[in-house]
Protein backbone atom coordinates (compact mmCIF):
# COMPACT_ATOMS: atom_id res chain seq x y z
CA UNK A 1 0.00 0.00 0.00
CA UNK A 2 1.51 3.32 -0.87
CA UNK A 3 1.41 5.80 1.80
CA UNK A 4 -1.27 8.19 1.81
CA UNK A 5 -2.08 12.57 1.90
CA UNK A 6 -4.76 14.71 2.83
CA UNK A 7 -5.03 18.39 1.73
CA UNK A 8 -6.21 20.97 3.87
CA UNK A 9 -6.78 24.46 1.72
CA UNK A 10 -7.39 26.51 4.41
CA UNK A 11 -8.57 29.94 3.26
CA UNK A 12 -11.66 32.39 3.54
CA UNK A 13 -11.27 33.43 -0.37
CA UNK A 14 -11.23 29.75 -1.70
CA UNK A 15 -14.60 29.50 0.35
CA UNK A 16 -15.97 33.03 -0.98
CA UNK A 17 -15.16 32.48 -4.18
CA UNK A 18 -12.93 35.57 -4.50
CA UNK A 19 -10.21 32.95 -5.43
CA UNK A 20 -9.23 30.43 -8.01
CA UNK A 21 -7.55 27.51 -6.03
CA UNK A 22 -4.42 27.42 -7.85
CA UNK A 23 -2.52 24.81 -5.94
CA UNK A 24 -4.58 21.25 -5.37
CA UNK A 25 -3.67 20.35 -8.91
CA UNK A 26 -0.29 21.25 -8.44
CA UNK A 27 -0.08 19.23 -5.44
CA UNK A 28 -1.99 15.95 -6.69
CA UNK A 29 0.06 15.64 -9.55
CA UNK A 30 3.51 16.21 -7.37
CA UNK A 31 1.99 13.64 -4.82
CA UNK A 32 1.17 11.06 -7.52
CA UNK A 33 4.82 11.38 -8.67
CA UNK A 34 6.38 10.40 -5.76
CA UNK A 35 3.89 7.31 -5.12
CA UNK A 36 1.83 9.15 -2.38
CA UNK A 37 -1.92 8.41 -3.12
CA UNK A 38 -3.94 11.62 -2.28
CA UNK A 39 -7.41 10.51 -0.72
CA UNK A 40 -9.25 13.22 0.41
CA UNK A 41 -9.40 17.29 -0.07
CA UNK A 42 -10.67 19.84 1.92
CA UNK A 43 -11.09 23.41 2.09
CA UNK A 44 -11.75 25.06 5.61
CA UNK A 45 -12.16 28.84 6.68
CA UNK A 46 -9.79 30.65 8.50
CA UNK A 47 -11.92 29.92 12.30
CA UNK A 48 -9.27 28.29 14.76
CA UNK A 49 -11.51 25.15 15.95
CA UNK A 50 -12.32 24.82 12.58
CA UNK A 51 -8.66 24.22 11.93
CA UNK A 52 -7.81 22.67 14.93
CA UNK A 53 -10.66 20.23 14.83
CA UNK A 54 -9.72 19.27 10.87
CA UNK A 55 -6.03 18.78 11.90
CA UNK A 56 -6.31 16.57 14.16
CA UNK A 57 -8.73 14.43 12.50
CA UNK A 58 -7.30 14.26 9.44
CA UNK A 59 -3.35 13.69 10.79
CA UNK A 60 -4.52 10.10 12.35
CA UNK A 61 -6.42 9.26 9.17
CA UNK A 62 -3.41 9.72 6.37
CA UNK A 63 0.62 8.95 6.15
CA UNK A 64 0.52 13.26 5.65
CA UNK A 65 -1.32 16.11 5.91
CA UNK A 66 -0.25 19.41 3.61
CA UNK A 67 -1.73 22.56 4.76
CA UNK A 68 -1.37 25.71 2.17
CA UNK A 69 -2.64 29.13 3.41
CA UNK A 70 -2.52 31.43 6.03
CA UNK A 71 0.77 31.39 7.20
CA UNK A 72 1.50 35.28 6.55
CA UNK A 73 1.62 38.33 8.58
CA UNK A 74 -2.08 39.65 9.39
CA UNK A 75 -4.76 38.86 11.52
CA UNK A 76 -6.28 36.51 9.53
CA UNK A 77 -3.16 34.41 9.54
CA UNK A 78 -4.14 31.98 11.74
CA UNK A 79 -3.03 28.48 11.07
CA UNK A 80 0.17 28.51 12.49
CA UNK A 81 -0.99 29.30 16.46
CA UNK A 82 -3.74 26.42 15.50
CA UNK A 83 -1.95 23.97 14.59
CA UNK A 84 0.10 24.44 17.75
CA UNK A 85 -3.38 24.17 19.54
CA UNK A 86 -4.15 20.99 17.57
CA UNK A 87 -0.76 19.59 19.12
CA UNK A 88 -1.31 21.05 22.52
CA UNK A 89 2.17 22.83 22.34
CA UNK A 90 3.25 26.37 22.47
CA UNK A 91 3.12 28.93 19.68
CA UNK A 92 7.03 30.08 20.17
CA UNK A 93 9.79 32.27 18.47
CA UNK A 94 11.70 29.61 16.35
CA UNK A 95 15.11 31.65 16.68
CA UNK A 96 16.88 30.56 13.64
CA UNK A 97 14.32 31.62 11.65
CA UNK A 98 13.89 34.88 13.94
CA UNK A 99 17.54 35.61 12.72
CA UNK A 100 17.00 35.17 9.45
CA UNK A 101 13.25 37.07 8.80
CA UNK A 102 15.49 39.92 11.02
CA UNK A 103 18.16 40.28 8.60
CA UNK A 104 16.13 40.35 5.64
CA UNK A 105 13.58 43.41 6.54
CA UNK A 106 14.87 46.91 6.63
CA UNK A 107 15.95 47.95 10.84
CA UNK A 108 13.00 49.35 12.51
CA UNK A 109 10.71 46.95 9.95
CA UNK A 110 10.70 43.89 11.62
CA UNK A 111 7.55 44.64 13.87
CA UNK A 112 5.23 41.92 16.00
CA UNK A 113 2.99 41.35 12.99
CA UNK A 114 6.52 40.07 10.61
CA UNK A 115 7.17 38.28 13.78
CA UNK A 116 4.33 36.33 13.57
CA UNK A 117 5.90 34.36 10.88
CA UNK A 118 8.83 33.51 12.91
CA UNK A 119 6.75 32.24 15.45
CA UNK A 120 6.01 28.03 15.23
CA UNK A 121 4.32 25.30 17.31
CA UNK A 122 6.78 24.35 19.54
CA UNK A 123 9.01 21.62 18.19
CA UNK A 124 8.33 22.03 14.68
CA UNK A 125 10.83 22.02 11.69
CA UNK A 126 10.78 24.79 9.30
CA UNK A 127 10.45 24.45 5.57
CA UNK A 128 12.76 27.10 4.02
CA UNK A 129 11.95 27.82 0.16
CA UNK A 130 14.49 29.96 -2.43
CA UNK A 131 11.24 32.43 -2.74
CA UNK A 132 10.24 33.99 0.46
CA UNK A 133 12.13 34.02 3.60
CA UNK A 134 9.17 33.65 5.79
CA UNK A 135 9.27 29.71 6.42
CA UNK A 136 6.62 26.83 6.20
CA UNK A 137 6.91 24.03 8.72
CA UNK A 138 6.59 20.47 9.84
CA UNK A 139 4.50 19.54 12.65
CA UNK A 140 5.03 15.49 12.72
CA UNK A 141 3.04 14.39 9.38
CA UNK A 142 1.40 17.45 9.36
CA UNK A 143 3.22 20.03 6.61
CA UNK A 144 1.97 23.79 6.79
CA UNK A 145 2.82 25.29 3.41
CA UNK A 146 2.12 28.98 2.11
CA UNK A 147 -0.67 29.63 -0.20
CA UNK A 148 0.71 32.30 -2.88
CA UNK A 149 1.36 29.71 -5.15
CA UNK A 150 4.77 30.30 -6.35
CA UNK A 151 5.89 30.57 -2.80
CA UNK A 152 4.01 26.67 -2.47
CA UNK A 153 5.67 25.05 -5.08
CA UNK A 154 8.80 26.07 -3.90
CA UNK A 155 8.14 24.96 -0.18
CA UNK A 156 7.05 21.83 -1.82
CA UNK A 157 9.69 21.22 -3.53
CA UNK A 158 11.85 21.52 -0.29
CA UNK A 159 9.54 19.82 1.70
CA UNK A 160 9.46 16.33 -0.96
CA UNK A 161 12.54 14.77 -0.11
CA UNK A 162 11.74 14.48 3.56
CA UNK A 163 8.21 12.70 2.36
CA UNK A 164 7.57 8.82 2.85
CA UNK A 165 6.85 8.03 -0.63
CA UNK A 166 5.86 4.68 -2.47
CA UNK A 167 5.60 3.31 -6.19
CA UNK A 168 4.74 5.81 -8.59
CA UNK A 169 1.18 5.38 -9.93
CA UNK A 170 1.18 3.97 -13.68
CA UNK A 171 -1.19 5.66 -16.04
CA UNK A 172 -2.49 4.69 -19.88
CA UNK A 173 -4.96 6.76 -21.58
CA UNK A 174 -6.89 5.68 -24.76
CA UNK A 175 -8.87 9.10 -26.50
CA UNK A 176 -12.17 7.52 -28.69
CA UNK A 177 -13.51 10.03 -30.73
CA UNK A 178 -16.91 10.25 -31.55
CA UNK A 179 -18.62 7.97 -29.03
CA UNK A 180 -20.86 8.50 -25.92
CA UNK A 181 -19.53 7.04 -22.42
CA UNK A 182 -23.56 4.91 -22.76
CA UNK A 183 -21.49 3.14 -25.80
CA UNK A 184 -18.75 1.82 -23.95
CA UNK A 185 -20.14 1.13 -20.39
CA UNK A 186 -21.36 -2.26 -20.55
CA UNK A 187 -17.54 -3.50 -21.73
CA UNK A 188 -15.87 -1.42 -19.99
CA UNK A 189 -17.80 -2.66 -16.42
CA UNK A 190 -16.38 -6.31 -17.21
CA UNK A 191 -12.72 -5.10 -18.04
CA UNK A 192 -12.62 -3.21 -14.83
CA UNK A 193 -14.27 -6.70 -12.60
CA UNK A 194 -11.60 -8.01 -14.44
CA UNK A 195 -8.74 -6.04 -13.19
CA UNK A 196 -9.64 -5.27 -9.83
CA UNK A 197 -6.20 -3.83 -8.39
CA UNK A 198 -6.49 -1.59 -11.29
CA UNK A 199 -8.52 1.95 -11.73
CA UNK A 200 -10.52 2.37 -15.07
CA UNK A 201 -11.85 6.24 -15.13
CA UNK A 202 -14.20 7.41 -17.95
CA UNK A 203 -14.02 10.93 -18.90
CA UNK A 204 -15.78 13.04 -21.72
CA UNK A 205 -13.41 15.08 -23.57
CA UNK A 206 -14.23 18.10 -26.36
CA UNK A 207 -11.06 19.32 -27.86
CA UNK A 208 -10.27 22.90 -29.39
CA UNK A 209 -11.52 21.49 -32.86
CA UNK A 210 -15.01 20.59 -31.87
CA UNK A 211 -14.33 16.84 -31.63
CA UNK A 212 -15.81 15.26 -28.99
CA UNK A 213 -15.05 11.74 -27.72
CA UNK A 214 -14.09 9.84 -24.15
CA UNK A 215 -10.94 9.69 -22.28
CA UNK A 216 -10.63 6.07 -21.27
CA UNK A 217 -7.76 6.19 -18.31
CA UNK A 218 -6.08 3.02 -16.69
CA UNK A 219 -4.00 3.01 -13.73
CA UNK A 220 -2.59 1.25 -10.83
CA UNK A 221 0.92 0.34 -9.35
CA UNK A 222 1.49 -2.92 -11.33
CA UNK A 223 3.04 -2.52 -14.99
CA UNK A 224 1.46 -5.78 -16.74
CA UNK A 225 -1.88 -5.06 -15.01
CA UNK A 226 -2.08 -1.62 -16.55
CA UNK A 227 -1.05 -2.67 -19.91
CA UNK A 228 -3.14 -5.55 -19.89
CA UNK A 229 -6.56 -3.27 -18.99
CA UNK A 230 -5.16 -0.54 -21.32
CA UNK A 231 -4.73 -3.17 -24.33
CA UNK A 232 -8.97 -4.69 -23.68
CA UNK A 233 -9.69 -1.15 -23.59
CA UNK A 234 -8.24 -0.79 -26.85
CA UNK A 235 -9.97 -3.78 -28.62
CA UNK A 236 -13.11 -2.73 -27.25
CA UNK A 237 -13.01 0.45 -28.69
CA UNK A 238 -12.10 -1.27 -32.20
CA UNK A 239 -14.87 -4.23 -31.52
CA UNK A 240 -17.03 -1.13 -31.36
CA UNK A 241 -16.09 0.10 -34.78
CA UNK A 242 -14.48 3.54 -33.50
CA UNK A 243 -11.15 5.37 -33.51
CA UNK A 244 -8.90 6.08 -30.79
CA UNK A 245 -5.58 8.07 -29.81
CA UNK A 246 -3.42 6.99 -27.21
CA UNK A 247 -1.72 9.52 -24.98
CA UNK A 248 1.41 9.77 -24.03
CA UNK A 249 1.68 6.91 -21.45
CA UNK A 250 3.10 8.83 -17.82
CA UNK A 251 4.44 7.08 -14.38
CA UNK A 252 2.33 9.91 -12.56
CA UNK A 253 -1.51 10.04 -12.70
CA UNK A 254 -2.72 11.25 -16.08
CA UNK B 1 -27.67 33.78 10.44
CA UNK B 2 -27.65 32.87 6.81
CA UNK B 3 -28.74 28.93 5.77
CA UNK B 4 -24.93 27.04 5.05
CA UNK B 5 -23.75 24.86 2.52
CA UNK B 6 -20.99 22.41 1.57
CA UNK B 7 -19.82 21.39 -1.45
CA UNK B 8 -18.99 17.87 -2.30
CA UNK B 9 -16.75 17.18 -5.27
CA UNK B 10 -16.64 13.42 -6.19
CA UNK B 11 -14.45 11.77 -8.48
CA UNK B 12 -10.80 10.18 -9.08
CA UNK B 13 -9.72 12.42 -11.64
CA UNK B 14 -9.82 15.54 -9.33
CA UNK B 15 -7.60 13.95 -7.05
CA UNK B 16 -5.29 12.47 -9.51
CA UNK B 17 -4.39 15.95 -10.79
CA UNK B 18 -5.75 14.80 -14.14
CA UNK B 19 -8.42 17.77 -13.82
CA UNK B 20 -8.17 20.94 -12.65
CA UNK B 21 -11.95 21.33 -10.31
CA UNK B 22 -13.96 23.92 -12.25
CA UNK B 23 -16.47 24.04 -10.50
CA UNK B 24 -16.15 25.02 -7.08
CA UNK B 25 -15.54 28.85 -7.69
CA UNK B 26 -18.36 29.20 -9.51
CA UNK B 27 -20.57 27.42 -6.81
CA UNK B 28 -18.96 29.64 -4.32
CA UNK B 29 -19.70 33.01 -6.00
CA UNK B 30 -23.32 31.71 -7.25
CA UNK B 31 -24.29 30.41 -3.63
CA UNK B 32 -22.77 34.02 -2.52
CA UNK B 33 -25.09 35.80 -4.38
CA UNK B 34 -28.03 33.90 -2.70
CA UNK B 35 -26.80 34.56 0.77
CA UNK B 36 -25.70 31.12 1.23
CA UNK B 37 -22.35 30.86 3.12
CA UNK B 38 -20.03 28.24 1.83
CA UNK B 39 -18.43 27.10 5.07
CA UNK B 40 -16.66 23.60 3.76
CA UNK B 41 -15.56 21.83 0.41
CA UNK B 42 -14.40 18.53 0.55
CA UNK B 43 -13.10 16.18 -2.89
CA UNK B 44 -13.60 12.30 -2.17
CA UNK B 45 -12.98 9.54 -4.11
CA UNK B 46 -15.94 7.62 -6.38
CA UNK B 47 -15.45 4.83 -3.55
CA UNK B 48 -19.07 3.91 -1.95
CA UNK B 49 -18.27 3.77 1.89
CA UNK B 50 -16.16 7.34 1.60
CA UNK B 51 -19.13 8.94 -0.37
CA UNK B 52 -21.69 7.81 2.16
CA UNK B 53 -19.61 8.32 4.95
CA UNK B 54 -18.95 11.54 3.64
CA UNK B 55 -22.44 12.70 2.76
CA UNK B 56 -24.24 11.31 6.36
CA UNK B 57 -21.51 13.17 8.27
CA UNK B 58 -21.88 16.52 6.04
CA UNK B 59 -25.74 16.92 5.31
CA UNK B 60 -26.27 16.66 9.13
CA UNK B 61 -24.19 19.80 9.23
CA UNK B 62 -25.25 22.14 7.11
CA UNK B 63 -28.09 24.07 5.58
CA UNK B 64 -27.21 22.25 2.14
CA UNK B 65 -24.81 19.85 0.56
CA UNK B 66 -24.36 20.30 -3.04
CA UNK B 67 -22.26 17.39 -4.81
CA UNK B 68 -20.94 17.43 -8.28
CA UNK B 69 -19.85 14.26 -10.50
CA UNK B 70 -20.55 10.73 -11.11
CA UNK B 71 -23.94 10.70 -12.54
CA UNK B 72 -22.74 9.44 -15.87
CA UNK B 73 -23.50 5.94 -16.95
CA UNK B 74 -20.23 4.37 -16.56
CA UNK B 75 -18.83 2.17 -13.71
CA UNK B 76 -17.35 4.68 -11.74
CA UNK B 77 -20.66 6.88 -11.87
CA UNK B 78 -21.81 5.74 -8.36
CA UNK B 79 -22.68 8.49 -6.98
CA UNK B 80 -26.62 7.76 -6.82
CA UNK B 81 -26.43 4.81 -6.07
CA UNK B 82 -24.29 5.77 -2.81
CA UNK B 83 -26.72 8.63 -2.09
CA UNK B 84 -29.14 6.15 -1.58
CA UNK B 85 -27.32 4.11 0.27
CA UNK B 86 -26.42 6.95 2.77
CA UNK B 87 -30.53 7.60 2.92
CA UNK B 88 -31.16 4.10 3.31
CA UNK B 89 -33.85 3.88 0.64
CA UNK B 90 -33.92 1.86 -2.64
CA UNK B 91 -32.16 2.81 -5.66
CA UNK B 92 -35.13 2.28 -8.02
CA UNK B 93 -35.80 3.67 -11.71
CA UNK B 94 -37.71 7.00 -11.78
CA UNK B 95 -40.37 6.76 -14.67
CA UNK B 96 -40.84 10.17 -15.55
CA UNK B 97 -36.82 10.49 -16.25
CA UNK B 98 -37.20 7.49 -17.89
CA UNK B 99 -39.47 8.07 -20.37
CA UNK B 100 -37.37 11.59 -20.98
CA UNK B 101 -33.84 9.09 -21.38
CA UNK B 102 -36.15 6.53 -23.59
CA UNK B 103 -36.90 8.99 -26.06
CA UNK B 104 -33.90 11.17 -26.72
CA UNK B 105 -31.58 7.77 -27.45
CA UNK B 106 -32.13 6.19 -30.66
CA UNK B 107 -34.30 2.56 -30.86
CA UNK B 108 -32.03 0.01 -29.73
CA UNK B 109 -29.67 2.61 -27.61
CA UNK B 110 -31.21 3.20 -24.58
CA UNK B 111 -29.25 0.42 -22.78
CA UNK B 112 -28.26 -0.74 -19.51
CA UNK B 113 -26.00 1.45 -18.83
CA UNK B 114 -27.90 4.48 -19.87
CA UNK B 115 -30.87 3.33 -17.62
CA UNK B 116 -28.66 3.83 -14.55
CA UNK B 117 -29.04 7.78 -15.90
CA UNK B 118 -32.52 7.09 -15.10
CA UNK B 119 -32.39 5.34 -11.58
CA UNK B 120 -32.67 7.84 -8.67
CA UNK B 121 -33.01 7.03 -4.55
CA UNK B 122 -36.29 5.97 -3.65
CA UNK B 123 -38.38 9.64 -3.31
CA UNK B 124 -35.70 11.96 -5.05
CA UNK B 125 -36.69 15.21 -7.22
CA UNK B 126 -34.80 15.22 -10.41
CA UNK B 127 -33.24 18.31 -10.98
CA UNK B 128 -34.16 18.76 -15.32
CA UNK B 129 -31.46 20.71 -17.09
CA UNK B 130 -31.20 22.39 -20.70
CA UNK B 131 -27.93 21.04 -21.29
CA UNK B 132 -28.58 17.27 -20.69
CA UNK B 133 -31.88 15.11 -20.69
CA UNK B 134 -29.62 12.94 -17.86
CA UNK B 135 -31.43 14.55 -14.53
CA UNK B 136 -29.06 15.40 -11.49
CA UNK B 137 -31.68 15.37 -8.02
CA UNK B 138 -32.69 16.54 -4.71
CA UNK B 139 -33.02 14.76 -1.71
CA UNK B 140 -34.15 16.21 1.26
CA UNK B 141 -31.10 18.93 1.60
CA UNK B 142 -28.42 17.22 -0.54
CA UNK B 143 -28.24 18.66 -4.30
CA UNK B 144 -26.62 16.03 -6.74
CA UNK B 145 -25.33 17.73 -9.71
CA UNK B 146 -23.42 16.21 -13.05
CA UNK B 147 -19.06 17.27 -12.78
CA UNK B 148 -18.90 18.33 -16.37
CA UNK B 149 -18.90 21.98 -15.80
CA UNK B 150 -21.71 22.89 -18.76
CA UNK B 151 -24.14 20.50 -17.11
CA UNK B 152 -23.77 21.38 -13.54
CA UNK B 153 -24.08 25.47 -14.31
CA UNK B 154 -27.73 24.63 -16.05
CA UNK B 155 -28.30 22.19 -13.17
CA UNK B 156 -27.55 24.83 -10.79
CA UNK B 157 -29.66 27.32 -12.22
CA UNK B 158 -32.57 24.78 -12.05
CA UNK B 159 -31.99 23.94 -8.78
CA UNK B 160 -31.48 27.75 -7.03
CA UNK B 161 -35.16 28.83 -6.55
CA UNK B 162 -35.65 25.50 -4.85
CA UNK B 163 -32.83 26.41 -2.16
CA UNK B 164 -33.12 28.47 1.42
CA UNK B 165 -31.88 31.66 0.97
CA UNK B 166 -30.12 34.18 3.01
CA UNK B 167 -29.17 37.93 2.99
CA UNK B 168 -26.48 38.66 0.39
CA UNK B 169 -23.06 39.12 1.46
CA UNK B 170 -21.69 42.60 1.40
CA UNK B 171 -17.91 42.82 -0.08
CA UNK B 172 -15.17 46.41 -0.40
CA UNK B 173 -12.55 45.66 -1.51
CA UNK B 174 -8.93 48.72 -1.06
CA UNK B 175 -6.71 47.99 -3.40
CA UNK B 176 -3.26 48.91 -2.08
CA UNK B 177 -0.42 49.38 -3.99
CA UNK B 178 3.63 48.79 -3.38
CA UNK B 179 2.54 48.20 0.47
CA UNK B 180 3.42 44.73 1.89
CA UNK B 181 0.96 43.10 3.93
CA UNK B 182 3.45 43.30 7.00
CA UNK B 183 3.22 47.30 6.89
CA UNK B 184 -0.50 47.11 7.52
CA UNK B 185 -1.05 43.96 9.61
CA UNK B 186 -1.09 45.93 13.23
CA UNK B 187 -3.50 48.84 11.83
CA UNK B 188 -5.70 46.18 10.47
CA UNK B 189 -6.01 43.59 13.36
CA UNK B 190 -7.36 46.72 15.17
CA UNK B 191 -10.14 47.62 12.57
CA UNK B 192 -10.81 43.89 12.82
CA UNK B 193 -11.34 43.84 16.52
CA UNK B 194 -13.53 46.69 16.66
CA UNK B 195 -15.60 44.71 13.82
CA UNK B 196 -16.18 41.77 14.92
CA UNK B 197 -19.43 41.22 12.64
CA UNK B 198 -17.12 41.79 9.28
CA UNK B 199 -15.05 39.50 7.86
CA UNK B 200 -11.64 41.24 6.83
CA UNK B 201 -9.27 39.61 4.33
CA UNK B 202 -5.65 40.33 3.28
CA UNK B 203 -4.79 39.23 0.07
CA UNK B 204 -1.54 39.96 -1.73
CA UNK B 205 -2.13 40.72 -5.43
CA UNK B 206 0.09 40.97 -8.71
CA UNK B 207 -1.24 43.07 -12.04
CA UNK B 208 -0.13 42.11 -15.24
CA UNK B 209 2.00 45.95 -15.72
CA UNK B 210 3.47 44.10 -12.29
CA UNK B 211 2.63 46.61 -9.94
CA UNK B 212 1.86 44.34 -6.44
CA UNK B 213 0.61 45.09 -3.58
CA UNK B 214 -2.78 44.26 -1.27
CA UNK B 215 -6.45 44.05 -1.71
CA UNK B 216 -7.95 44.51 1.62
CA UNK B 217 -11.59 42.94 1.81
CA UNK B 218 -13.94 43.70 3.79
CA UNK B 219 -17.37 41.49 3.91
CA UNK B 220 -20.45 41.44 5.92
CA UNK B 221 -24.56 41.39 5.98
CA UNK B 222 -24.83 44.81 7.40
CA UNK B 223 -24.72 47.47 4.89
CA UNK B 224 -23.77 50.22 7.51
CA UNK B 225 -20.43 48.03 9.69
CA UNK B 226 -18.84 47.26 6.11
CA UNK B 227 -18.99 50.69 4.89
CA UNK B 228 -17.74 52.03 8.25
CA UNK B 229 -15.08 49.16 8.47
CA UNK B 230 -13.96 49.70 4.34
CA UNK B 231 -13.53 53.58 4.95
CA UNK B 232 -10.85 52.57 8.01
CA UNK B 233 -9.26 50.57 6.15
CA UNK B 234 -9.38 53.87 3.51
CA UNK B 235 -8.22 56.34 6.30
CA UNK B 236 -4.88 53.45 7.60
CA UNK B 237 -3.92 52.84 4.31
CA UNK B 238 -3.36 57.16 3.70
CA UNK B 239 -2.22 57.71 7.14
CA UNK B 240 0.61 55.06 5.97
CA UNK B 241 0.99 57.50 3.20
CA UNK B 242 -0.11 54.87 0.42
CA UNK B 243 -2.31 54.63 -2.81
CA UNK B 244 -5.06 52.51 -2.96
CA UNK B 245 -7.89 52.16 -5.56
CA UNK B 246 -11.50 50.79 -4.17
CA UNK B 247 -12.53 47.55 -6.15
CA UNK B 248 -16.00 47.88 -7.37
CA UNK B 249 -18.39 46.69 -4.23
CA UNK B 250 -20.72 44.08 -5.00
CA UNK B 251 -23.31 42.57 -3.17
CA UNK B 252 -21.97 39.44 -3.51
CA UNK B 253 -18.41 38.03 -2.23
CA UNK B 254 -15.07 39.45 -3.58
Amino acid sequence: MNPTACILVIGNEILSGRTQDANIQYLALNLGKLGIALREVRIIPDIEHVIIDTVNTTRKQYTHVITTGGIGPTHDDITAPSIAKAFGVPWVIHPESYTLLEAHFAPGTFNAARQRMATLPQGAVPIHNSVSVAPGFTMENVHVLAGVPDIMRAMFDALAPHLTKGKPTLSRTWYAFNMSEGTIAEGLAKIQAEFPDTDIGSYPFKIADGRKGVALVTKGLDRIQVDAAAEKIHALIIQLDLTAYEGEPTASPS
